[in-house]
């Protein structure tokens, strides 16, 4: 008996370590000083550029949007999805990303797959000026169904302390500046699919009228990043919140200080048509859609009342022009988001 | 139709984040500025403690070990596993670890299995002096069997520059220290399921006579922790390399510069009743024992020649009695490792 004949294939992750190498390093920023393979990535750390330098770090997944991914046979936006998803994650404190890692976990490695997955984080990763420093790809015969894989994602960036951006001066008055999201981002998997595929007995290949495209088109339009947009705006923003799971309902609470609490005005802005196809077609009641999806609206910052025009101005002018006041912050006794 | 029907709990979620952070603040260190459920992490780097610091990370799983802690119900060692090992990647460059998150994925979220594993992270993370920063817990329905789950581990640590293990000292006539494994510790379970339960039909619950202890105790018994161990010694050591999966035989040759490659000697340690009972049960060619296992060796410390047995008797008063010079480095064109 060897380790092939137990389903794992040395031979196959050594190939694909040799492919996400040359994806990896595409993506390396003057800080790296290693190459992927060693043990540990090796990032140097420009403390002089800090007076008091606080890391920020997160850990993420894509969910069950890597079901549409298997079922289209597409295997290069989930890799965006999920740099993306953790750059807006440590953003939403004022960090900037300094490296990123995954995780890539699958029954049966197949280099070709892997090295679509990671060249969707490579691209991301540049996008974003994050080093791809390392990852694990990890061949576990008997976790997967065949040609299924899980993925994680891991991303460590940097805030000067002074600058990072905590809810604390948020306060009555401030208003809510809704930034468009590119579609489902990585939430709400479980019960889109479910919807599509069960309910209406869809395929990934069938075109949505109400969409103007196929199911999979759709579903697998990336998680976008908010990096470039927001980055100029952040001295000016008392607090942030990424609508991933649990939606605007349960993010925006996680920045808002006691005493103060949200009023989010649904008619602000235009609910996309996918999240509209989702709640007619799967019947299901608004507080749930709202508790499950982004409803368009992908990022909230929190400003000053005096400085939500300027800051809806500056976020037109870099692809923001959907974005709107969506709401402002009232005073409460918890942090809850009432809808009106 | 909501989303608690499409297999996703979110006050299941919700109830593991509340048990989580109670696990998680006990393994705050001074660094930590932020409470676990928000977005990013946050972590002082206490910049000026370093002339040039280089951040060191490392992504890992557990492997397939997580089945055989599925079939024995026990979910308290895994986590253990996670951090020992993300901790030993970054200690082969001479690093210490600073934060560390996980990332734990399932069909169907049980809270008290994901605080069970969570509480062997913690635990672990304690021990190391390392602060579990964040994680992300992710309910993917449909993606792992019933009471199944994946698991993966960010660390990241810190090195002065010039205190950098790279290994390119390394000339010939170094010898290898060989530091004791615990047992299997997290690589190759994949062949040692099939052996013990596939090919003998044993039970996680059987005893095996030459183990003197159940398949599930001796299989689940954790990954060691090198850190306090070797972290005195690091100053001199000029290479290091963590026996994972590939065993000797690949890992050893991650760390040699061109030039030199490794003679190991087989009869230099005792190779530990696990390993023998796996080789014959199975009858595992020995070259695929070695490529697959540690064999009782899950370090090896590169020290010139004159420091070996300083090195030695450091370990044996930090409980590395067993520690053993196991071989040498000698010329060679590319970095391999000969067994004699």
């Amino acid at each position: 008996m060897d380790y092939k004949a137990s389903g794992v294939d040395i031979d196959a992750g050594n190939e694909t370590v040799r492919r996400i190498r040359t994806l990896a390093r595409s993506t390396f920023t003057p800080g790296v000083l290693s190459d992927i393979g060693s043990f540990g990535g090796l990032f140097r750390f420009d403390a002089g550029s800090y007076k008091d330098a606080v890391l920020v770090s997160s850990a993420d997944g894509v969910g069950t949007k890597l079901k549409v991914a298997f079922m289209a046979g597409r295997h290069d936006t989930v890799g965006v999805d999920l740099v993306n998803h953790c750059v807006n994650d440590i953003l939403v404190q004022g960090a900037e990303p300094l490296f990123f890692l995954d995780y890539l976990a699958t029954g049966r490695l197949s280099p070709d797959v892997a090295e679509r997955v990671i060249a969707g984080m490579a691209t991301a990763c540049r996008e974003n000026s994050c080093a791809l420093l390392g990852g694990e790809t990890a061949e576990m015969p008997g976790f997967y169904a065949d040609g299924e894989y899980d993925l994680a994602g891991f991303i460590v960036g940097v805030v000067e302390r002074e600058r990072l951006i905590t809810g604390r001066a948020i306060h009555p008055g401030d208003r809510l500046v809704g930034v468009p999201s590119s579609g489902l981002h990585t939430n709400g998997y479980s019960l889109a699919r479910r919807i599509a595929f069960d309910h209406l007995g869809l395929q990934v290949d069938s075109v949505v009228p109400e969409l103007g495209r196929t199911v999979a088109e759709a579903f697998l339009e990336p998680h976008r990043s908010y990096l470039a947009m927001i980055r100029p705006l952040l001295d000016r923003v008392k607090g942030m919140a990424h609508i991933t799971g649990g939606g605007i309902t349960e993010n925006l609470p996680r920045v808002l200080p006691h005493g103060t609490a949200a009023i989010v005005d649904t008619s602000a802005w235009d609910v996309p048509p996918i999240f509209r196809w989702l709640e007619e077609a799967g019947r299901v009641p608004p507080d749930d859609m709202r508790r499950t999806f982004n409803m368009g609206i992908g990022m909230i910052l929190v400003v000053g009342r005096e400085r939500a025009d300027a800051a809806l101005e500056e976020l037109a002018a870099r692809g923001g022009r959907e974005a709107r006041i969506v709401g402002e912050i009232v005073a409460g006794d918890t942090p809850t988001v009432t809808y009106r």
